[in-house]
């Protein structure tokens, strides 16, 4: 088995150590998390990115609250605990891995098994849910080089490697299986705007294993796909509604309209927890909406117009209909996806 | 008549002067050009840019050359001229009016009326050619009006403004007119990345004249235009088949897709000398690669990993059957555009 060599989440004598990916690839540095604040901001500032991870290190966010309250008497001990995850929660709105875990350690709050155990369950749980995160990447990456024929030419859009998930990866861990298992693969990575995730890491994790990559502006895709470049399209996910359409960084509904035009197989690759059940279909998916700084300065130097209007949507709602497959650890969910989510669900 | 205050392409006392497009939003420079090799170099760094001020501005480099060689002997006065007009016309591959300028000053320079005639006829057939622009860009911006509705929310891609036509644009001059005429209209501005002349120039260009527009990266146009956030997409050209596939900046085809998925009119806007009667269709259009470094970097700081393989097409082509009409200085050329386009030829 192959493993990633990047510790994108790590926790070690009560420091959370995420790699920094605002510096990545111009230098490797970590940035160490004293307190769930830091975290916050880690999430907020996109130190940390991809919903896997952020999750993972939210959880580790609230190990560190804990340790901060625990000389407080149980009542303030806990409801400043009940704080920090509202805190926690709130930084990033779309990514419902991150809701997902901050639950999972509420659970252990509200449990009244005590302070003490309240702590040392806490840091079990992340622990654990880190564990799993770094098993399920594994697993869909499995499942899904099943899709990926002998020297495929595949898109991707944004970061969902090592960095994303603290693990394998989602879709680029199905690129990484893909290339390990001698498939003899070629990669075209979107820059993904405005954060550029698609050049900055995505193209940096691929050279660092040797995949060969290509780096493109996201709007040449359309070009690729057309002239049949491409052979398939792997994107990861944010949050998945109970009928299967998909917010993901923006720029992923333009790949699903062109391959699905164009009949080039377009899939997603996430784990379960990014289904949200909740959420019947794209339209109540909320978009977060980012900085206008994003797009309108790189590197803190002004590319734009001094006070333009922008609109800087984070991600965009990819419709059920334009996805092949939901390539996830227990695997290959398909259309029609309300359907195949149920059945899981239901087991 | 509302005219537009930039004046792009000047000429006066043997220099021609550019107004410097790499240094807006941030400053407003001209750059002086002394001689034809300037007026080279200001094509390929994109100092000028824009498929019809690029003629312009090649007309006058033969211009400047004919003034540089105006002491040599006729024979070599004529043979340096030819020199100049093919590195000029090399300058820009895909540009079909620097091929189209250049010609018309060919012509002159093989009409065998002697070197001092020539000379002075040259100068004429400059001042001439931009003269035409400016008159052809206002009658284009006209026709246009037509098929904006009043309110109308228009999304645009690259810069067709006064900046590229030297006169009150293309497509952009549409949406001047638009505007001038009160219709209340609202912009929505594609960055374009790699060069980002949505943000820096057409940005600039419509808060110039408080025109109101909204910068987007490129791949939010997806949603806009899928969500009905968008009336009608208007965009230039820089090179136009006999059956009327569009060579535009790379993002346009992707634009043309979204708008024939969700039913939003999608219109090119460009001078007649855009159309390249000798090209049959999209497929004989050879589309320019430029540097990686237009990719990689921004303003001069690396943004991708060092030695990164890219793909960095200047342009794509859209098919015909995308485009719901081209406007053009003589009206709106309607598809099937092989037989608008011949009809047109024929008068």
């Amino acid at each position: 088995m192959m493993k990633s060599r990047i510790q994108t989440v790590s926790y070690q004598d009560s420091v959370l150590r995420l790699v920094d990916q605002r510096k990545i690839p111009i230098v490797f540095e970590y940035y160490d998390c004293m307190n769930y604040r830091d975290v916050i901001f880690a999430i907020k500032e996109m130190v940390v990115r991809g919903a896997p991870a952020i999750g993972n290190a939210a959880a580790y966010g609230v190990v560190l609250a804990s340790k901060e309250y625990f000389t407080l008497d149980e009542q303030s001990y806990l409801r400043q605990m009940q704080v920090a995850c509202d805190e926690l929660e709130a930084s990033r709105p779309t990514a419902v891995n991150l809701r997902w875990a901050i639950d999972r350690m509420r659970t252990i709050i509200l449990s009244g098994v005590g302070k003490k155990a309240v702590a040392e369950d806490l840091r079990s749980m992340a622990d654990l849910i880190l564990k799993e995160d770094i098993d399920i990447s594994l697993k869909i990456s499995q499942h899904g080089n099943a899709i990926v024929p002998h020297g495929a030419r595949i898109l991707t859009h944004c970061n969902t490697g090592a960095l994303a998930v603290s693990g394998f990866g989602t879709a680029l861990g199905v690129i990484r299986q893909a290339h390990y298992s001698g498939k003899d693969i070629l990669v075209y990575a979107d820059e993904t705007r405005p954060r550029l995730q698609g050049g900055r890491l995505t193209a940096w994790e691929l050279m660092q294993e040797e995949i060969p990559v290509t780096l493109v502006v996201d709007s040449v895709a359309a070009t690729l796909i057309r002239d049949h470049q491409v052979d398939l399209v792997i994107v990861g996910a944010d949050r998945i509604a109970n009928n299967g359409d998909t917010a993901n960084k923006i720029g992923t509904f333009m790949l699903s309209v062109l391959s699905k035009t164009y009949d080039v197989p377009f899939y997603v690759a996430a784990p379960i927890s990014t289904i949200d059940f909740h959420t019947s279909s794209g339209k109540d998916i909320i978009i977060e909406e980012r900085d206008a700084k994003e797009v309108t300065h790189i590197e803190g130097i002004r590319m734009a117009p001094e006070g333009v209007h922008v609109y800087n949507p984070a991600f965009d709602v990819t419709p059920w209909e334009n996805i092949a497959g939901i390539i996830t650890e227990k695997g290959i969910l398909r259309p029609p996806f309300h359907e195949s989510i149920m059945k899981w669900k239901d087991n």
